[in-house]
């Protein structure tokens, strides 16, 4: 027997604006980050983590949530019942992705199937964590992008104690605010500072339509010398072909 | 042409009673993982490993088998011909899973196709080594569940001399003694002490009931608050609900 | 709208004899690393790579890349523009095996689907590099076999300075001279080199007749002693065997 | 020519009683460990660092400051100036030891010999990081203990950009919340909850004192058996014997 | 006070005889580890551990302790009291060398200052742990040669359960039999297999010989080429050299 | 009895003007470091090495030497004799720094005492390896200056092929080319592209002339706030004492 919902809250949202979500869904995580270089930005990738499932786009604003080492005294006082980790699944909204400060630690979960669903229920984005998953199979079940650094059984007290959220976190290296960007695909994770990212992805989709057409002149047996990057030759060639099929 | 298979020996089945076998199965590794927390366990994990295939679950006895480093003369005494790998994959019977200690060394394979093949014949339910398989691919095809480090094309004498056998061990940071129980799935392998597991097993299976129901208040749109864990309120409603369909 | 082909260049080819090549696609990355153990060679495992796709077998010889430690005044002289990757990449050609030195950095992309769909194009034979792929989804997707420590959406330019290429270099944890024969499936990546290649293809290809020969034994439920390895007794069985089936 | 210190603030002292801080002194860490352990605490140690010199007892309370990962963007607004490690400086007060979070990040410094200095100057009792330190031989000459990951030339903006103080921080693996008593020799640093302070190194003390007995004993060339620990009967040869020499 | 060594047991002596322990005390490590390379020994090196203190030579046999990784209920049951650990330091002989596997594991103490005294009492030639060290302040005053992983405050519990000894034994990658000769300097612990002691301590100390003179060669500003190693035209000048100061 | 040096070779000196020379043997590693990343130079550090001496300043320009991992078939062609690395150390000139490229791999040695004699007779300037040393008692007795990744007893074969020389190669995860000054201190070695030596060793001695008035009126009790970095009052300040004292 299931009970009514009659103590749903629904949050304001937070999720980004349609154009911009749609344009980044499209965009590469290669993509950005190549233009994200090119601003001087290097270091905005979260690293040591896998997509549970491949082939999954995952674009959204960051909801953050910080785990603090196990100690054993703090984490009798602060990690069990109502903690930190569920009043932030239960606070996120539509468009968000929790982004978890785990560390890097694999030896235990740092969410499960029970949480993942209820993210998803809230229209959550996605979820990213640079420690482990439990349930792993039901998690991926649950059709929410994840990404984390692997699978383990374990309860997250084995080695973390929730701590706060709607932090400055950091997580595989690099460091996330709450409301950055976050996007991923199977080549990873990356953030994109919001004030810079309508100028990102355009240049990023205009980067792929570039390197689209590349591919084409590769495939038909053309070397990269002078294609790749495109030379003024080339980029004539290419400028006139874009002026032959505008909707390409 | 193949030879009567006239010097098959049936060791003495060690396998767990079917019953304690079947509930094993249905319990998911993160809630034995959980259970045994609750005694105080929490370093009973098998970590490093990942299972050869997806959605595998495997239950068994261990029966132990220890390689230490290479030293070349070692190696020379005890490495080759009828060593201590061949005898004990030759000695497993029915509803036991080979456990290697391989100190983590993922630089050489620890069992190929063959040895697998032998130990599925024998009627083993599963192999777990923290070091490296080789013909991966050969032995995922057997049937047998395997977990291990990774693959690698070497014999195991490239990084290992097989030394000795039903004794305690190390494997991925945990400790298994002959006999302990061994369950493993998508989330990882765990150790089960014998004298506890009928009570581990049968709580793990209650909270997955538990769970369940939970789940299913979730994806009605409840918050986890109060309901995850379960408060006086909610439990109320669990206990009406299973009272309402005792065969779920 | 495509440009024509007019500046396709076809290299010499470098690649295996046909029928050296045919034997090496038969024999198991495994059986070669057993082989080349009884030679002496025991290092010549390319480490901590894995492929894009299980199941594909790679053959070829070694054509060499070396990348530098990212050192931002290098970058600036010698990274962009037509540099010694985009070099290399159109210099490779039917059967060769692009091996990248990456230093096991896998903070980085070492290449991109342009670049894997040029390779395939001229024929080359496969991709190993130890450090990360980009585009890893379409990489995979252009049919050419690729090893790689793992996916990265950084170009290389984040970590490395490509510098020179034709040159003996470090991948993985061996060394690979140009021309050196290099075969890879799901069980890793093997270097052989080309004097002995075709006794160490010869004996492992013997090895694996012999060997699934045991396994049929082991199937019908015949114990590993004296059968794994082979002896005296066991022998003859398998060469009256093989004696009444030559064709096996 | 030196300006006079008109700018000199004194901050209201943080400083444990002197009884407890003499106490702490003359309890080695070691001890305070094994007390802790029998308190259910055993991740209490800040792991992977070491003293800049050895025999240097430490002792205070902390003051944390976070470090979280260099994001160029996040340099440029929060990294220069008087940032939030200046501020935290200038802050620390007699008896405090700035514990620094650097995420185990060896590639950087996080503290030189001018804020040493500082720290030394405003009576901070010491320095503990879980990064590396520059100038570290003008920093081990300042005479304020210090305990850390290692040395490194860079500053810090390399690998981190100082964010925040005054809140409960992660350090080697464990959990620091600001007023944590944090104890250190050769041995390592240990985190004492203060609540729990008085009771812990007062057991503490009278184990040292015990084990001093007891080596006293094996130097005479006694078995540890029953006497480490101590059995019935030794343990009456140990009151007896404190009896006899109550000042020892 | 202190009670009269009623108690002390001596046991049999294992240790080298004379002859042999003063000529591996006059040969270095390194020297020692070129001899086993020519007879095919090449992983023999206790590695990850450091001396406790610089310029100390250690000789002795091996008397063997292996620690399995803490599992909570075998601490119980085997970890306190008179256990493994305790029985093997009541045990070891004059000229041993206690050798403990703690697998790399440097997040606890593996022995602390009571136990060192009592090794050093009972005439041990030394200790090697690849794992922590606690009190090593104290532990280096014992005046015992003692090489390990790093210190740490904690109690062997906090990561181990002492399970055996005097078996074949794992430890800073590779293996160790009881008995085996064991030496160890400021490069590194070497293993020697007593059979063959005599002629690789000969031969080292004849290339210490050889290896001296060369220095001297080299002191002059002689360059390398065919001096190191001796060509024909040089080793004559040697061995006359040798001829003429025989008792150098 | 020790042969005149007929064969003694002196090279062409390479060795850094004496001035210039001078100037780096004044500025810290650390102020260099701080002036190289002004000028966008971040990974310019020798990481993972040690200097076998404490206290030992070391200014030089780069002679390279390449290890590739040891592969037996290549050891036996190329590893033994007259080799890769024994050619480099003949002939390294003075105020050279021969810069090893051992790929982070510490189990083996890559020198030992007559090769650092060799090279400190040659009047090189020091030795900077990221794999292990040999004979590291006798080698820091040498006087040369050493920094390495630590101390292991084997020969390079264990682990390495020496391969060439005088090439660019990677070291502790930067990049050296020939001819590239490298400066080396207790915080650790740096690279310094040699054109733009001057200027950021000019800049680095302004700076530590700074940095040490700040430290003067740090030592007297002023806040860093404003002092470090100096704003323009503090700055003003340091101007006039500077024309105070215009020697210090």
């Amino acid at each position: 027997m299931t009970t009514e919902a009659a103590d749903v809250v629904r949050p304001a949202s937070n999720a980004l604006p349609k154009a911009l979500r749609d344009k980044l869904m499209r965009a590469p995580v290669a993509g950005l980050s190549a233009q994200l270089r090119k601003r001087g930005l290097n270091n905005v990738t979260i690293e040591g983590v896998r997509p549970l499932l491949p082939g999954v786009k995952m674009v959204g604003t960051a909801r953050t949530l910080r785990f603090v080492p196990n100690r054993e005294d703090l984490f009798a006082s602060h990690g069990g019942g109502y903690n930190a980790q569920k009043r932030l699944f239960d606070a996120v909204g539509p468009g968000e992705i929790i982004v978890i400060e785990a560390r890097g630690e694999t030896g235990a979960g740092t969410l499960g199937d029970v949480l993942a669903l209820r993210a998803h229920v809230a229209g959550a984005a996605g979820i990213v964590t640079d420690g482990g998953v439990r349930d792993i199979e039901a998690v991926a079940a649950v059709g929410i992008p994840v990404h984390a650094a692997g699978a383990h059984p374990a309860v997250l007290g084995r080695k973390h104690v929730p701590w706060d959220s709607d932090l400055t976190i950091a997580c595989g290296g690099t460091t996330i605010r709450p409301g950055d960007i976050v996007v991923g695909d199977d080549d990873g994770v990356i953030v994109v500072p919001p004030a810079m990212a309508e100028d990102v992805v355009d240049e990023a989709l205009a980067q792929e339509d570039e390197d689209a057409w590349i591919a084409t002149q590769v495939a038909a047996g053309h070397r990269v010398e002078g294609l790749f990057p495109l030379n003024a030759q080339w980029r004539n060639k290419y400028e006139q072909s874009r002026a032959e099929e505008p909707n390409r």
